[in-house]
């Protein structure tokens, strides 16, 4: 299958938007999505962007029935390690169900993994939820390990009420 | 106790680098440890840093016996949710041990809050060893919660070998 690998433009973000959408609902958390295309395009492709994006794209003759071109994104960040320095965080790696098992989303990764090189970092980092087994056994096949599973890490988070409370002095 | 917090500085990374090592040999692993002082003052201290710092310090009449007065520091940087948009992940939060039980560590985080919400950001992330119990606690205290535990996320890496063959297209 042919497909093309290009960096995330402004254009992009109608379709982020609904890949992220389309992944949330995989995931099974669809009611905790806020984010819109006006804040992809706002935090994404201003100054000091907050994420930068990865476009995986088929020819038009190969689009999907809705008529879908952009069928594959990775969303990712820089971000740093107190032990190893620079790093690249992968935030989200999607590619639509019918354009799976094609090489897309490790091609998508590959991209990812060679800009975080590029940029002097030392790992890649990301999550992957416990029952998606097929993603799991993907990234464990890429030479990924478990950091939860071999040195006991738990992500944690502080949002809402909470926050705004922490932030109290 | 008085003690101030305030934005970390060039001049504070030899002592960032030192506590980075005293944090990761409480952790029990600080031969993973390869960031140094130089490390620190490039990679957060010029164009596009990869990370920021906070510092707590005491007056020179409290210092450490072995005369250090900067006894405490966080390291944050921006980060993406793809579906909560701008957040903010601690890297790191530590105080010196006889410095622990006085709101140092509480403070830092909070100035890490303060910013985050400053910045537009709807979220505060971080990691916990799940031995850490004192810390983690601390964390659920404050209103934090465990995403591994209630939604089954996965810390996941790929560096060294691996991260150069994922990149290789």
């Amino acid at each position: 299958m042919d497909f093309t690998i290009r960096a995330a433009s402004l254009e992009d973000c109608k379709d982020i938007a609904r890949m992220i959408r389309e992944l949330a609902e995989f995931e099974r958390v669809e009611e905790h999505v806020k984010v819109t295309q006006r804040d992809l395009e706002q935090d994404g492709f201003s100054k000091n962007p907050f994420f930068h994006g990865i476009i995986a794209e088929v020819p038009e003759q190969q689009k999907t029935k809705e008529g879908h071109t952009k069928i594959g994104y990775a969303l990712y960040f820089y971000s740093y390690s107190s032990w190893k320095g620079r790093s690249v965080y992968m935030e989200d790696l999607y590619v639509m169900p019918e354009f799976r098992g094609k090489g897309i989303g490790k091609a998508l990764m590959s991209k990812v993994a060679q800009l975080g090189l590029a940029a002097g970092c030392n790992q890649l980092n990301f999550t992957v939820l416990d029952w998606n087994k097929s993603s799991l056994d993907f990234y464990l096949s890429q030479g990924c390990f478990d950091v939860t599973a071999a040195m006991g890490y738990h992500c944690m988070r502080c949002e809402g009420e909470a926050l705004e409370h922490l932030a109290q002095p």
